[in-house]
Protein backbone atom coordinates (compact mmCIF):
# COMPACT_ATOMS: atom_id res chain seq x y z
CA UNK A 1 0.00 0.00 0.00
CA UNK A 2 1.50 3.26 -0.80
CA UNK A 3 -0.08 7.22 -0.40
CA UNK A 4 -0.44 8.79 -3.66
CA UNK A 5 -1.88 12.16 -1.91
CA UNK A 6 -2.79 14.04 0.84
CA UNK A 7 -4.74 17.36 1.90
CA UNK A 8 -6.52 18.26 5.27
CA UNK A 9 -9.47 20.55 5.69
CA UNK A 10 -12.26 20.87 8.45
CA UNK A 11 -10.62 18.30 10.86
CA UNK A 12 -10.16 15.46 8.13
CA UNK A 13 -7.40 13.99 6.59
CA UNK A 14 -7.66 13.11 3.07
CA UNK A 15 -5.48 10.40 1.50
CA UNK A 16 -5.39 9.14 -1.86
CA UNK A 17 -3.97 5.01 -1.68
CA UNK A 18 -3.06 2.52 -4.02
CA UNK A 19 -3.34 -1.25 -3.32
CA UNK A 20 -1.67 -3.15 -6.20
CA UNK A 21 -3.41 -1.47 -8.72
CA UNK A 22 -6.62 -0.37 -6.73
CA UNK A 23 -6.92 3.18 -6.03
CA UNK A 24 -8.89 4.38 -3.23
CA UNK A 25 -9.26 7.46 -0.79
CA UNK A 26 -8.82 7.00 3.39
CA UNK A 27 -10.70 9.84 5.23
CA UNK A 28 -9.73 10.24 8.99
CA UNK A 29 -9.64 12.32 11.70
CA UNK A 30 -6.27 14.60 12.24
CA UNK A 31 -2.83 12.67 13.18
CA UNK A 32 -3.17 12.37 16.82
CA UNK A 33 -6.72 11.20 17.17
CA UNK A 34 -4.74 7.82 18.53
CA UNK A 35 -7.26 4.47 17.76
CA UNK A 36 -10.60 5.10 15.24
CA UNK A 37 -13.04 2.50 13.96
CA UNK A 38 -12.58 1.20 10.64
CA UNK A 39 -15.62 1.55 8.03
CA UNK A 40 -15.35 0.46 4.39
CA UNK A 41 -17.60 2.01 2.12
CA UNK A 42 -18.97 0.36 -1.46
CA UNK A 43 -19.89 2.67 -4.28
CA UNK A 44 -22.72 1.70 -6.86
CA UNK A 45 -22.45 0.99 -10.41
CA UNK A 46 -21.47 3.87 -12.49
CA UNK A 47 -20.22 5.27 -9.41
CA UNK A 48 -16.59 5.44 -8.14
CA UNK A 49 -14.96 6.09 -4.90
CA UNK A 50 -15.60 10.05 -4.75
CA UNK A 51 -19.22 9.02 -5.28
CA UNK A 52 -21.31 12.59 -3.29
CA UNK A 53 -23.25 10.72 -1.42
CA UNK A 54 -20.16 8.20 -0.06
CA UNK A 55 -18.12 11.00 0.51
CA UNK A 56 -21.18 12.90 2.47
CA UNK A 57 -21.23 9.69 4.69
CA UNK A 58 -17.46 9.63 4.85
CA UNK A 59 -17.01 12.97 6.31
CA UNK A 60 -19.96 12.75 8.84
CA UNK A 61 -18.54 9.30 9.44
CA UNK A 62 -14.76 11.20 10.66
CA UNK A 63 -16.34 14.46 12.21
CA UNK A 64 -18.88 12.82 14.21
CA UNK A 65 -17.81 9.43 14.65
CA UNK A 66 -14.22 9.69 14.58
CA UNK A 67 -14.38 6.73 12.34
CA UNK A 68 -11.34 6.04 9.73
CA UNK A 69 -13.76 5.39 6.26
CA UNK A 70 -12.27 4.12 3.07
CA UNK A 71 -13.43 3.66 -0.22
CA UNK A 72 -11.98 1.78 -3.26
CA UNK A 73 -13.24 2.02 -7.23
CA UNK A 74 -14.71 -1.13 -8.21
CA UNK A 75 -13.45 -2.88 -11.51
CA UNK A 76 -13.84 -0.94 -14.43
CA UNK A 77 -15.44 2.40 -12.32
CA UNK A 78 -13.76 5.83 -11.45
CA UNK A 79 -10.32 5.86 -12.53
CA UNK A 80 -9.85 2.15 -13.92
CA UNK A 81 -10.20 0.88 -17.45
CA UNK A 82 -13.48 -1.05 -18.27
CA UNK A 83 -13.16 -4.56 -19.93
CA UNK A 84 -14.26 -5.27 -23.18
CA UNK A 85 -17.14 -7.59 -21.17
CA UNK A 86 -17.78 -5.20 -18.69
CA UNK A 87 -18.98 -2.18 -21.60
CA UNK A 88 -20.81 -4.99 -23.32
CA UNK A 89 -22.96 -5.58 -20.05
CA UNK A 90 -23.18 -1.86 -19.32
CA UNK A 91 -24.47 -1.73 -23.05
CA UNK A 92 -26.85 -4.13 -22.60
CA UNK A 93 -28.41 -2.28 -19.59
CA UNK A 94 -28.46 0.92 -21.57
CA UNK A 95 -30.48 -0.98 -24.11
CA UNK A 96 -32.97 -2.06 -22.16
CA UNK A 97 -33.04 1.46 -20.22
CA UNK A 98 -33.81 3.17 -23.77
CA UNK A 99 -36.48 -0.03 -25.08
CA UNK A 100 -37.87 0.53 -21.11
CA UNK A 101 -37.87 -3.27 -20.61
CA UNK A 102 -36.97 -4.14 -17.11
CA UNK A 103 -33.26 -3.32 -16.62
CA UNK A 104 -33.18 -5.57 -12.76
CA UNK A 105 -31.50 -9.37 -15.11
CA UNK A 106 -28.60 -7.28 -16.45
CA UNK A 107 -27.93 -5.00 -13.61
CA UNK A 108 -27.96 -7.99 -11.59
CA UNK A 109 -25.67 -10.21 -14.14
CA UNK A 110 -23.19 -7.09 -13.90
CA UNK A 111 -23.39 -6.74 -10.96
CA UNK A 112 -22.56 -9.77 -9.81
CA UNK A 113 -19.47 -10.67 -11.90
CA UNK A 114 -17.75 -6.96 -11.02
CA UNK A 115 -18.58 -8.08 -7.18
CA UNK A 116 -16.84 -11.44 -7.46
CA UNK A 117 -14.00 -9.35 -8.53
CA UNK A 118 -14.22 -6.44 -6.25
CA UNK A 119 -14.31 -9.18 -3.05
CA UNK A 120 -10.80 -10.11 -3.28
CA UNK A 121 -9.75 -6.12 -4.10
CA UNK A 122 -11.39 -5.42 -0.63
CA UNK A 123 -9.68 -7.91 1.47
CA UNK A 124 -6.44 -6.92 -0.11
CA UNK A 125 -6.93 -3.20 0.64
CA UNK A 126 -8.20 -4.35 4.30
CA UNK A 127 -5.27 -6.21 5.18
CA UNK A 128 -3.44 -3.16 3.87
CA UNK A 129 -5.30 -0.65 6.19
CA UNK A 130 -5.13 -2.79 9.00
CA UNK A 131 -1.19 -2.59 9.24
CA UNK A 132 -1.56 1.34 9.95
CA UNK A 133 -1.05 2.58 13.19
CA UNK A 134 -4.48 4.58 13.96
CA UNK A 135 -6.06 1.17 12.73
CA UNK A 136 -6.69 -1.85 15.78
CA UNK A 137 -6.46 -4.75 13.73
CA UNK A 138 -8.06 -6.33 16.48
CA UNK A 139 -11.30 -4.00 16.25
CA UNK A 140 -14.17 -4.80 14.32
CA UNK A 141 -14.67 -3.58 10.72
CA UNK A 142 -18.31 -1.91 9.40
CA UNK A 143 -18.92 -1.72 5.46
CA UNK A 144 -22.07 -0.11 4.13
CA UNK A 145 -22.68 0.27 0.31
CA UNK A 146 -25.39 0.62 -1.84
CA UNK A 147 -26.88 -1.18 -5.48
CA UNK A 148 -23.17 -2.55 -6.36
CA UNK A 149 -21.83 -1.95 -3.45
CA UNK A 150 -24.55 -4.15 -1.42
CA UNK A 151 -23.58 -6.99 -3.70
CA UNK A 152 -19.64 -6.95 -2.73
CA UNK A 153 -20.40 -5.62 0.92
CA UNK A 154 -22.89 -9.07 1.06
CA UNK A 155 -20.05 -11.43 -0.75
CA UNK A 156 -17.49 -9.80 2.14
CA UNK A 157 -19.07 -9.89 4.74
CA UNK A 158 -20.44 -13.59 4.73
CA UNK A 159 -16.50 -14.53 3.59
CA UNK A 160 -14.39 -12.15 5.54
CA UNK A 161 -15.38 -12.39 9.84
CA UNK A 162 -13.13 -8.99 10.34
CA UNK A 163 -16.49 -7.61 8.98
CA UNK A 164 -18.60 -6.98 12.24
CA UNK A 165 -21.39 -4.65 11.32
CA UNK A 166 -22.94 -4.23 8.16
CA UNK A 167 -25.45 -0.96 6.64
CA UNK A 168 -26.87 -2.16 3.36
CA UNK A 169 -29.00 -0.15 0.69
CA UNK A 170 -30.85 -0.69 -2.19
CA UNK A 171 -29.92 -3.41 -5.12
CA UNK A 172 -31.36 -5.16 -7.27
CA UNK A 173 -31.86 -8.92 -6.17
CA UNK A 174 -31.13 -12.57 -7.71
CA UNK A 175 -30.99 -16.42 -6.81
CA UNK A 176 -27.02 -16.10 -6.48
CA UNK A 177 -27.63 -12.96 -4.21
CA UNK A 178 -30.26 -14.27 -2.02
CA UNK A 179 -27.57 -17.69 -1.44
CA UNK A 180 -25.18 -14.89 -0.04
CA UNK A 181 -27.54 -13.06 2.48
CA UNK A 182 -28.16 -16.64 3.95
CA UNK A 183 -24.66 -16.56 4.86
CA UNK A 184 -24.72 -12.53 6.34
CA UNK A 185 -24.58 -13.54 10.70
CA UNK A 186 -23.64 -10.18 11.53
CA UNK A 187 -25.98 -7.33 12.96
CA UNK A 188 -27.57 -5.38 9.34
CA UNK A 189 -29.09 -2.33 8.68
CA UNK A 190 -31.03 -2.35 5.02
CA UNK A 191 -32.41 1.00 4.01
CA UNK A 192 -34.59 0.50 0.74
CA UNK A 193 -37.00 2.91 -1.05
CA UNK A 194 -40.44 2.35 -1.53
CA UNK A 195 -41.18 4.03 -4.71
CA UNK A 196 -38.89 3.17 -6.85
CA UNK A 197 -39.96 1.90 -10.36
CA UNK A 198 -36.29 -0.09 -10.92
CA UNK A 199 -36.54 -2.00 -7.47
CA UNK A 200 -38.93 -4.64 -7.07
CA UNK A 201 -40.62 -4.20 -3.40
CA UNK A 202 -40.89 -7.72 -2.36
CA UNK A 203 -37.38 -8.61 -4.14
CA UNK A 204 -36.11 -6.79 -1.26
CA UNK A 205 -38.33 -8.01 1.46
CA UNK A 206 -37.35 -11.20 0.62
CA UNK A 207 -33.77 -10.56 0.62
CA UNK A 208 -33.87 -8.92 4.23
CA UNK A 209 -36.11 -12.21 5.19
CA UNK A 210 -32.63 -14.21 3.58
CA UNK A 211 -30.36 -12.19 6.05
CA UNK A 212 -29.38 -14.92 8.93
CA UNK A 213 -28.52 -12.14 11.27
CA UNK A 214 -29.80 -12.71 14.65
CA UNK A 215 -30.18 -8.64 14.97
CA UNK A 216 -31.20 -7.13 11.55
CA UNK A 217 -33.24 -4.00 10.42
CA UNK A 218 -35.47 -2.70 7.44
CA UNK A 219 -35.77 0.76 6.98
CA UNK A 220 -38.15 1.61 4.28
CA UNK A 221 -38.97 5.25 3.25
CA UNK A 222 -41.49 6.71 0.63
CA UNK A 223 -39.72 8.08 -2.40
CA UNK A 224 -37.17 7.02 -4.75
CA UNK A 225 -33.56 5.81 -4.30
CA UNK A 226 -32.18 8.98 -4.61
CA UNK A 227 -31.21 11.71 -2.55
CA UNK A 228 -31.22 10.02 1.14
CA UNK A 229 -31.97 12.70 3.66
CA UNK A 230 -29.35 13.40 5.75
CA UNK A 231 -31.12 12.31 8.97
CA UNK A 232 -30.70 8.64 7.18
CA UNK A 233 -27.14 8.82 6.93
CA UNK A 234 -26.85 10.45 10.56
CA UNK A 235 -28.82 7.25 11.54
CA UNK A 236 -26.99 4.61 9.43
CA UNK A 237 -23.57 6.23 11.11
CA UNK A 238 -25.24 5.97 14.91
CA UNK A 239 -25.86 2.37 13.80
CA UNK A 240 -22.03 1.97 13.16
CA UNK A 241 -21.39 3.22 16.44
CA UNK A 242 -23.31 1.29 17.88
CA UNK A 243 -21.00 -1.79 16.95
CA UNK A 244 -18.03 -0.44 16.31
CA UNK A 245 -17.64 1.73 18.83
CA UNK A 246 -16.53 5.68 18.53
CA UNK A 247 -12.95 7.39 17.75
CA UNK A 248 -11.17 8.42 20.79
CA UNK A 249 -10.55 11.88 21.54
CA UNK A 250 -13.67 13.05 19.65
CA UNK A 251 -16.12 15.21 20.46
CA UNK A 252 -20.06 13.68 19.59
CA UNK A 253 -23.18 15.66 18.61
CA UNK B 1 -58.55 20.99 33.02
CA UNK B 2 -57.30 20.17 36.30
CA UNK B 3 -54.01 19.01 38.14
CA UNK B 4 -54.49 16.72 40.60
CA UNK B 5 -50.60 16.07 41.57
CA UNK B 6 -47.17 17.59 40.98
CA UNK B 7 -43.90 16.09 40.99
CA UNK B 8 -40.06 16.52 39.84
CA UNK B 9 -37.31 15.05 39.52
CA UNK B 10 -34.01 14.82 37.64
CA UNK B 11 -35.16 18.04 35.70
CA UNK B 12 -38.43 16.70 34.26
CA UNK B 13 -42.22 18.16 36.13
CA UNK B 14 -44.34 15.50 36.23
CA UNK B 15 -47.96 16.59 36.39
CA UNK B 16 -51.18 14.17 36.93
CA UNK B 17 -54.83 15.46 35.43
CA UNK B 18 -58.19 15.29 35.15
CA UNK B 19 -60.06 16.37 31.07
CA UNK B 20 -63.57 15.65 32.23
CA UNK B 21 -62.99 12.35 33.95
CA UNK B 22 -60.62 11.39 31.72
CA UNK B 23 -57.12 11.00 34.07
CA UNK B 24 -53.71 11.74 32.71
CA UNK B 25 -49.90 12.49 32.96
CA UNK B 26 -48.05 15.24 31.47
CA UNK B 27 -44.21 15.30 31.87
CA UNK B 28 -42.43 18.71 31.04
CA UNK B 29 -39.54 20.37 31.34
CA UNK B 30 -38.79 22.21 34.44
CA UNK B 31 -40.85 25.74 34.59
CA UNK B 32 -39.19 28.43 33.05
CA UNK B 33 -38.04 26.58 29.52
CA UNK B 34 -40.61 28.69 27.99
CA UNK B 35 -42.65 26.84 24.84
CA UNK B 36 -42.37 23.42 24.15
CA UNK B 37 -43.28 20.94 21.16
CA UNK B 38 -46.16 19.00 22.21
CA UNK B 39 -46.35 14.83 21.95
CA UNK B 40 -49.06 12.74 22.57
CA UNK B 41 -48.40 9.32 23.69
CA UNK B 42 -50.97 6.58 23.24
CA UNK B 43 -50.43 3.43 25.39
CA UNK B 44 -51.14 -0.75 23.82
CA UNK B 45 -54.84 -2.11 24.95
CA UNK B 46 -54.35 -3.83 28.74
CA UNK B 47 -51.91 -1.16 29.27
CA UNK B 48 -52.03 2.34 30.63
CA UNK B 49 -50.69 5.83 30.82
CA UNK B 50 -47.37 4.29 32.85
CA UNK B 51 -47.15 1.65 30.92
CA UNK B 52 -43.15 1.49 30.90
CA UNK B 53 -41.78 2.15 27.67
CA UNK B 54 -44.35 4.99 27.05
CA UNK B 55 -42.66 6.97 30.43
CA UNK B 56 -39.07 5.81 28.95
CA UNK B 57 -40.52 7.54 25.67
CA UNK B 58 -41.90 10.68 27.50
CA UNK B 59 -38.60 10.96 29.86
CA UNK B 60 -36.01 10.88 27.14
CA UNK B 61 -39.01 13.58 24.66
CA UNK B 62 -38.28 15.70 27.47
CA UNK B 63 -34.79 15.50 28.78
CA UNK B 64 -33.33 15.10 25.18
CA UNK B 65 -35.43 17.22 23.20
CA UNK B 66 -37.43 19.70 25.40
CA UNK B 67 -40.59 18.13 24.71
CA UNK B 68 -43.73 18.24 26.94
CA UNK B 69 -45.28 15.17 26.64
CA UNK B 70 -48.92 14.00 27.54
CA UNK B 71 -50.79 10.25 27.85
CA UNK B 72 -54.09 9.17 29.50
CA UNK B 73 -55.74 5.82 30.12
CA UNK B 74 -57.54 5.01 27.05
CA UNK B 75 -61.38 3.84 28.09
CA UNK B 76 -61.11 0.64 30.35
CA UNK B 77 -57.99 1.11 31.17
CA UNK B 78 -55.72 2.43 33.48
CA UNK B 79 -57.88 4.02 36.77
CA UNK B 80 -60.72 3.95 34.54
CA UNK B 81 -63.77 1.20 34.77
CA UNK B 82 -63.82 -1.51 31.84
CA UNK B 83 -67.79 -1.78 30.60
CA UNK B 84 -69.23 -5.08 30.53
CA UNK B 85 -69.10 -4.94 26.64
CA UNK B 86 -65.07 -4.32 26.89
CA UNK B 87 -64.77 -7.21 29.40
CA UNK B 88 -66.40 -9.13 26.74
CA UNK B 89 -64.47 -8.72 24.26
CA UNK B 90 -61.13 -8.71 26.46
CA UNK B 91 -62.09 -12.21 27.45
CA UNK B 92 -62.99 -13.39 23.71
CA UNK B 93 -59.04 -12.55 22.87
CA UNK B 94 -58.01 -14.32 25.98
CA UNK B 95 -59.88 -17.49 25.04
CA UNK B 96 -58.66 -17.34 21.45
CA UNK B 97 -55.26 -17.29 22.91
CA UNK B 98 -55.57 -19.82 25.50
CA UNK B 99 -56.91 -21.79 22.63
CA UNK B 100 -53.87 -20.99 20.86
CA UNK B 101 -56.47 -19.68 17.71
CA UNK B 102 -55.37 -16.29 15.79
CA UNK B 103 -56.36 -13.35 18.09
CA UNK B 104 -55.98 -10.87 15.80
CA UNK B 105 -59.80 -10.61 14.72
CA UNK B 106 -60.53 -10.49 18.35
CA UNK B 107 -57.97 -8.08 18.89
CA UNK B 108 -58.80 -5.67 16.25
CA UNK B 109 -62.66 -5.67 16.89
CA UNK B 110 -61.90 -4.34 20.54
CA UNK B 111 -59.36 -1.94 19.58
CA UNK B 112 -61.52 -0.06 16.74
CA UNK B 113 -64.28 0.21 19.52
CA UNK B 114 -62.12 1.86 22.27
CA UNK B 115 -60.36 3.58 19.76
CA UNK B 116 -63.40 5.15 18.70
CA UNK B 117 -64.02 5.79 22.21
CA UNK B 118 -61.19 7.04 22.52
CA UNK B 119 -60.58 9.66 20.11
CA UNK B 120 -62.81 12.50 21.46
CA UNK B 121 -60.76 12.44 25.10
CA UNK B 122 -58.24 13.03 23.11
CA UNK B 123 -59.22 15.79 21.26
CA UNK B 124 -60.69 17.62 24.19
CA UNK B 125 -57.53 16.93 26.38
CA UNK B 126 -55.51 18.25 23.50
CA UNK B 127 -57.95 21.62 23.48
CA UNK B 128 -57.01 21.73 27.44
CA UNK B 129 -53.42 21.06 26.52
CA UNK B 130 -53.11 23.84 23.99
CA UNK B 131 -54.60 26.43 26.97
CA UNK B 132 -51.65 26.20 28.96
CA UNK B 133 -49.06 28.89 29.00
CA UNK B 134 -45.92 26.45 28.05
CA UNK B 135 -47.95 25.23 24.87
CA UNK B 136 -47.71 27.03 21.86
CA UNK B 137 -51.22 26.61 20.56
CA UNK B 138 -50.52 27.56 17.16
CA UNK B 139 -47.46 24.21 16.89
CA UNK B 140 -47.12 21.35 15.31
CA UNK B 141 -48.51 18.41 17.75
CA UNK B 142 -47.00 14.60 17.26
CA UNK B 143 -48.58 11.73 18.13
CA UNK B 144 -46.95 8.24 18.96
CA UNK B 145 -48.47 4.77 19.91
CA UNK B 146 -48.03 1.30 19.97
CA UNK B 147 -51.28 -1.00 18.73
CA UNK B 148 -54.31 0.22 20.59
CA UNK B 149 -52.14 3.75 20.28
CA UNK B 150 -51.81 3.16 16.35
CA UNK B 151 -55.39 2.64 16.13
CA UNK B 152 -56.63 5.55 18.42
CA UNK B 153 -53.74 8.04 17.05
CA UNK B 154 -54.60 7.18 12.99
CA UNK B 155 -58.17 7.84 13.82
CA UNK B 156 -57.27 11.39 15.47
CA UNK B 157 -54.41 11.80 13.00
CA UNK B 158 -56.81 11.41 10.32
CA UNK B 159 -59.26 13.95 11.60
CA UNK B 160 -57.41 16.88 13.70
CA UNK B 161 -55.59 19.08 11.67
CA UNK B 162 -53.35 19.96 14.55
CA UNK B 163 -51.17 16.34 14.38
CA UNK B 164 -48.59 17.19 12.03
CA UNK B 165 -46.36 14.19 12.73
CA UNK B 166 -47.08 10.57 14.12
CA UNK B 167 -44.72 7.90 14.59
CA UNK B 168 -46.61 4.21 14.96
CA UNK B 169 -45.72 0.97 16.10
CA UNK B 170 -46.99 -3.08 16.03
CA UNK B 171 -51.18 -3.02 15.73
CA UNK B 172 -53.53 -5.53 14.15
CA UNK B 173 -54.81 -4.51 10.60
CA UNK B 174 -58.24 -5.00 10.19
CA UNK B 175 -60.12 -3.34 7.32
CA UNK B 176 -61.47 -0.34 9.11
CA UNK B 177 -57.56 0.46 9.86
CA UNK B 178 -57.01 0.75 6.50
CA UNK B 179 -59.54 2.64 5.58
CA UNK B 180 -58.23 5.25 8.08
CA UNK B 181 -54.80 4.29 6.87
CA UNK B 182 -55.37 6.04 3.67
CA UNK B 183 -56.83 9.26 4.85
CA UNK B 184 -53.27 10.05 7.00
CA UNK B 185 -51.45 12.29 5.17
CA UNK B 186 -48.91 13.89 7.39
CA UNK B 187 -45.42 12.35 8.30
CA UNK B 188 -45.49 9.12 9.46
CA UNK B 189 -42.81 6.89 10.89
CA UNK B 190 -43.79 3.08 11.42
CA UNK B 191 -42.08 0.55 13.54
CA UNK B 192 -42.86 -2.70 13.65
CA UNK B 193 -41.34 -6.38 14.65
CA UNK B 194 -40.37 -8.49 11.80
CA UNK B 195 -40.69 -11.53 14.30
CA UNK B 196 -43.67 -11.72 16.29
CA UNK B 197 -45.43 -15.02 15.59
CA UNK B 198 -49.18 -12.65 16.29
CA UNK B 199 -48.41 -10.18 14.13
CA UNK B 200 -49.09 -10.54 10.27
CA UNK B 201 -46.58 -8.99 8.37
CA UNK B 202 -48.02 -8.70 4.98
CA UNK B 203 -50.81 -6.75 6.96
CA UNK B 204 -48.44 -4.42 8.43
CA UNK B 205 -46.74 -4.06 4.85
CA UNK B 206 -49.99 -2.93 3.62
CA UNK B 207 -50.83 -0.86 6.24
CA UNK B 208 -47.99 1.03 5.44
CA UNK B 209 -48.49 1.10 2.10
CA UNK B 210 -52.19 2.42 2.35
CA UNK B 211 -50.86 5.50 4.74
CA UNK B 212 -51.37 8.51 2.09
CA UNK B 213 -48.68 10.92 3.37
CA UNK B 214 -45.73 11.98 1.14
CA UNK B 215 -43.50 11.42 3.53
CA UNK B 216 -43.65 7.73 5.24
CA UNK B 217 -40.75 5.37 6.85
CA UNK B 218 -41.16 1.83 7.83
CA UNK B 219 -38.58 -0.13 9.99
CA UNK B 220 -39.15 -3.26 10.57
CA UNK B 221 -36.69 -5.42 12.81
CA UNK B 222 -35.36 -8.66 13.80
CA UNK B 223 -37.42 -9.94 17.05
CA UNK B 224 -41.02 -9.60 18.64
CA UNK B 225 -42.33 -6.74 19.57
CA UNK B 226 -40.93 -6.23 23.61
CA UNK B 227 -39.01 -4.68 24.43
CA UNK B 228 -37.97 -1.68 21.89
CA UNK B 229 -34.43 -0.83 22.08
CA UNK B 230 -33.20 2.35 23.56
CA UNK B 231 -31.60 3.31 19.89
CA UNK B 232 -35.18 2.64 18.86
CA UNK B 233 -36.50 5.07 21.02
CA UNK B 234 -34.06 7.57 20.43
CA UNK B 235 -34.63 7.73 16.50
CA UNK B 236 -38.13 8.10 17.14
CA UNK B 237 -38.02 10.79 19.24
CA UNK B 238 -35.58 12.39 16.99
CA UNK B 239 -38.12 12.25 13.85
CA UNK B 240 -40.78 13.83 16.53
CA UNK B 241 -38.09 16.78 16.77
CA UNK B 242 -37.35 16.99 12.69
CA UNK B 243 -41.26 17.85 12.44
CA UNK B 244 -41.82 19.62 15.54
CA UNK B 245 -38.73 21.61 16.60
CA UNK B 246 -37.00 21.83 19.71
CA UNK B 247 -38.06 22.78 23.32
CA UNK B 248 -36.12 26.37 23.81
CA UNK B 249 -33.56 26.21 26.17
CA UNK B 250 -32.44 22.63 26.02
CA UNK B 251 -29.11 20.89 25.92
CA UNK B 252 -29.20 18.54 23.59
CA UNK B 253 -27.65 15.49 23.06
Amino acid sequence: MHFTSETSSNGVLERTFLVNDVPGVLWSPEPGSAVTPLLLLGHSGGMHKRAPGLVATALHGVTTHGFTVAAVDAPGHGDRERSRADRQQVEAIQRARVAREPIAPFVAEHTMSVAERAVPEWRATLDALQTLPEIDAAAPVGYGGMMLGVTTGMMLTASDSRIAAAGFGAVFVNDALMDVARQVTVPVEYRVPWDDEDLDRGAALALFDAVASGEKSLHARSGRCHPAPDHERADSLRFFARHLGQGIGQVFS
